[in-house]
């Protein structure tokens, strides 16, 4: 093996290792309708049905920090993330397996308090815990959740199905789960601060924040409504990376580019409080901030309309170009931002 | 949470602690046929196929040591060990996906080197890497690997199918994947007490158990030959945590016991030389050694005669008795030792 500076993985990022890896994956299976580049992996199934398969792994101390996040909490979570991928396919959960590396002291009760989540999480979300592996961890408590899920052939949408005048959707509001996070952190940073070891954080001015970064729940309820109304996006992701970084892979894998609107991005007034109180900017909360699991999709403009009588709780940002990879944002002052080149 | 001395995993065991987590799974999807306790969860699919699942976390230290296992083979094993369990419910592996945590010190060169084993494995597996999960991790390297199969709907095995007289059979031999790791650990103990960093451990008279320690394979060709002669066994699962602790939960979850014979057991001669080296009792490395990857499977008397003129490749080392999940053995002596308690 090289040793040369360029041989760590940052160097090349998150998009480019998976790049990387799909090189690999040369043998294909007729049971495989799609691979690697969406949420989920698209699966043969039967004459009418795509089955879909996708799994996250969480690490304590990266994904999910124990000190202020309760086992059950961390249960419904996982869940609600792996769930996510599987409505951003506008498809459903069906089926999740969930892995535990546990390290030794990981107490039953600790356990069983996780389990009551995940089990909480898959009868709201209508999907049965199957099965699972169990190992042990030197260090770190590690859970992998796995969800099969499926969908009608004609109703699937994928994350590369953008036109150019599509509008761009996002449910609910972004950037909250990061301002949940740096209340949390800055709460756990005064507690070990200070001498008193009982010391309870007080939340209560930024409950709203806090619950969607503890508890953020998947968007069953607007794909629900999707396949109710007859609704179909062109495309869709779940924000999960980050509203950009989401957005690019959306555009990127459509071979378009989108145009956004900074005073459109919706942001919850307890969010700008926190970045007001962190000395922070929001909107780098609403671009950056991951975990929101909320969904970004696109609408030919004529759809809009009509998902708009059925529901107020997604917001148009702007509208895919024709500039493939190039998100651009026009901010407040009017001015134009460019993220990304456009790669013809 | 109480903090009472019998709040350990380990006070209630691996098959414990999954009785429990089995307590937690109360959502029943209509799209789950089979959920907890067979070596991957089955899926309603089509009207003539099922769908199946499984998933299983590897982490460094604890499955896999990369002091003396190359990035390629252990992504061969980790695959090797997924498809594992589809091959067990005699079903064909379609795809699959990997999950890594990579800690800091993994470079770009590694992780190509483990997705070339990844990828080989799945051609040889025919079956597709289709995405899969990338995070941080503080200390360990941790793989998931998730795998989705498919099986005809009456050609599917269950670990529970056993009948009263069925014989017990296992492919290959057993205990060769222990005792090659016991040959391991002992060249990396000598190369880390030795003076000499870039002595080379002599693996020559080890060929074989080495190699079922470093790159087992998965029985494809004992299910595809299976398939092609309309062979259906009664009951089957993996060799993975070793033969005793499998065979006891196919017959537990047959309602049934086992009679076998330690002179029956498949032992290869290195494996025994291994033994005699370590001065330890060769029996014990096969009825105690995971990760060998054969399976263990049950055949009415009257299907063994047949199987017998197509494979050498199996041996009968008993017999399904009625003693719910009792296991008891003939030793070379004559004597009867007993494994776990009749329960009806």
């Amino acid at each position: 093996m090289s040793q040369n500076s360029d041989n760590t993985i940052s160097s090349i990022g998150r998009p480019g290792l998976i790049r990387k890896i799909a090189g690999y994956s040369t043998f294909r299976s007729e049971e495989v309708v799609y691979g690697i580049g969406d949420d989920a992996a698209v699966l043969a199934a039967s004459e009418t049905r795509y089955g879909l398969l996708s799994s996250e792994t969480f690490v304590e101390g990266v994904e999910f920090d124990l000190s202020f996040m309760p086992f059950h909490q961390v249960g419904a979570k996982v869940v609600s993330a792996a769930v996510s991928d599987i409505y951003a396919m506008n498809g459903h959960p069906r089926s999740i397996l969930v892995n535990l590396a546990l390290p030794n002291r990981i107490t039953l009760d600790m356990v069983d308090e996780l389990y009551k989540g995940i089990g909480m999480a898959c009868a709201d979300y209508e999907c049965q815990l199957s099965g699972g592996d169990l190992t042990g961890s030197h260090n770190a408590l590690i859970i992998t959740v796995s969800v099969y899920g499926d969908i009608e052939k004609d109703k699937i949408v994928y994350n590369s199905g953008a036109s150019v005048d599509d509008a761009v959707c996002v449910t609910g509001d972004i950037g909250s789960a990061l301002a949940g996070l740096k209340i949390l952190l800055r709460e756990k940073r005064h507690w070990e601060e200070s001498e008193d070891p009982v010391m309870q954080p007080d939340l209560t001015d930024w409950e709203y924040v806090v619950k969607r970064q503890l508890v953020p729940v998947a968007r069953k309820d607007l794909v629900t409504l999707f396949h109710d109304k007859g609704i179909r996006p062109s495309a869709m992701i779940d924000v999960s990376q980050g509203l950009l970084s989401d957005l690019q892979r959306l555009a990127r894998n459509s071979n378009k580019g989108a145009y956004i609107y900074q005073a459109a991005l919706p942001i919850d007034l307890e969010t700008r409080k926190v970045a007001d109180e962190m000395q922070e900017d929001v909107d780098k909360y609403a671009l950056y901030g991951g975990e929101d699991f909320e969904l970004l999709f696109t609408l030919p403009e004529k759809e809009v309309g009509k998902l708009t009588e059925l529901s107020r709780d997604f917001t148009v940002i702007g509208k895919i170009t024709g500039k493939n990879g190039q998100i651009e944002m026009q901010t407040a002052e009017g001015d134009t931002v460019v993220f990304g080149e456009a790669t013809d």
